[in-house]
């Protein structure tokens, strides 16, 4: 426990909001790095620096408000790494926006985990409504850089299925020590969603076009370039195909 | 209700076991067509043509332990439909498991989406160990087929990421009135898996090499023949890449 002076002090200074803050930020920490079983409202009084009656006080449902209080935080903090400029080489956008995520990844590691897998005790209808605005905000934004007019279904299936395998790569990475690197996984995961539209363009004529608009802002050193030489390296294995 | 003349003739005729796989069979259709949470014992009770007691006799755990046998038995029924004899072009031995796949997914529409998304009643931690088991068997099946000596992390997580793609297709497709066709869907997520192999091949020794073996077994009728030809007619778009 910290000293009972400072956190008194603490009680004065802050306003409603800021103290509201305060025991979110500490709950979210908490959540962040520990499975919800194992944090208590005593941990978050503690780590706040204020009284087990205080928290209940600004979050009356006590844990399992403040537990989607914090998921709520946290996944505005997640749709705001999605947010990306649609301009220059869409692999480079989307390497970049990979990397945010794995930092979320990252310092959310434990709660990330808890969350996505089923059986969880915090695995409410609420939670997982905002799981799923969170893997609705990226499917717009991924469809933000795709740029179809009004994408059609095919379209839509294959980036919820990327989006779906980028979460199962979250959690083994997890699982496996956050290995390999993180740039590693990033890169794959880029080969990974190229693969996928250039497969899925072959018999989608919307994600062709998106396609061929995309190859255009391609450039040779980039991700899709890297991609397009190593797999073209292999063509020969399958000549007996073409 | 049935009348309770059969049901009571029912009771004398059957042995114990019978019995026990006669209520489960019930059961799993119930559980099959509607989410668990509109499913009820006297429901099982009814369609069984037994009495509501009777059904507490097999299964004093009630409903929850009546779901877990039906999931069990449902795993069981799935985990079947992975094994096909490793002979013969890959794709097509695929194709043939997705087949059987999705008609199991068509078979158990309303009680397989219940299960996979989060927030159910029934998302208990033995549930989420069972489905967690037959990813598991998916993935194992997926690598006999693949034949590396000892699968390295890249590959398992290849393939993991994958089923979990595919299983968010599966959702998505009951959502959308299991449209488009599945034989669409099948040949999609053949494809899917096919270039993300290629891909990974491009950075992973141990995928490359399963790749040159599985090669070795393709067909220029096959699927792989066909997705082939389709992205080589594509790569005069990506010509400034190489």
């Amino acid at each position: 426990m910290t000293s009972p002076a400072p956190a008194t002090r603490a009680y004065r200074r802050l306003s409603v909001e800021e103290r509201r803050t305060q025991l979110l930020a500490a709950a979210l920490t908490l959540f962040a790095h520990r499975p919800p079983e194992e944090v208590s409202l005593d941990d978050v009084a503690e780590a706040a620096g204020v009284s087990r009656p205080l928290v209940y006080r600004y979050f009356p449902g006590g844990k399992q408000q403040l537990y989607e209080a914090a998921l709520r935080s946290a996944a505005d903090e997640l749709e705001r790494c999605f947010a990306e400029p649609p301009a220059g080489p869409p692999t480079e956008r989307l390497a970049r926006v990979l990397s945010r995520y794995l930092v979320f990844v990252d310092e959310h590691d434990a709660g990330f985990s808890a969350l996505l897998r089923g059986g969880s005790v915090v695995a409410t209808s609420r939670a997982t409504a905002i799981v799923d605005e969170v893997r609705r905000a990226a499917a717009e934004q991924i469809l933000v850089h795709l740029r179809p007019d009004r994408p059609g279904p095919r379209l839509r299936m294959m980036v919820r299925t990327w989006i779906a395998a980028v979460e199962a790569a979250s959690l083994i990475w997890l699982d496996e020590g956050k290995q390999p690197p993180a740039d590693e996984l990033r890169d794959w995961l880029v080969d990974h969603l190229v693969s996928l539209l250039v497969a899925t363009a072959t018999t989608d004529e919307e994600t062709a076009a998106a396609v061929r608009d995309l190859l255009t802002l391609e450039q040779r050193t980039g991700p899709a370039g890297a991609l397009a030489r190593r797999v073209t390296s292999m063509v020969s294995e399958a000549a007996h195909l073409l």
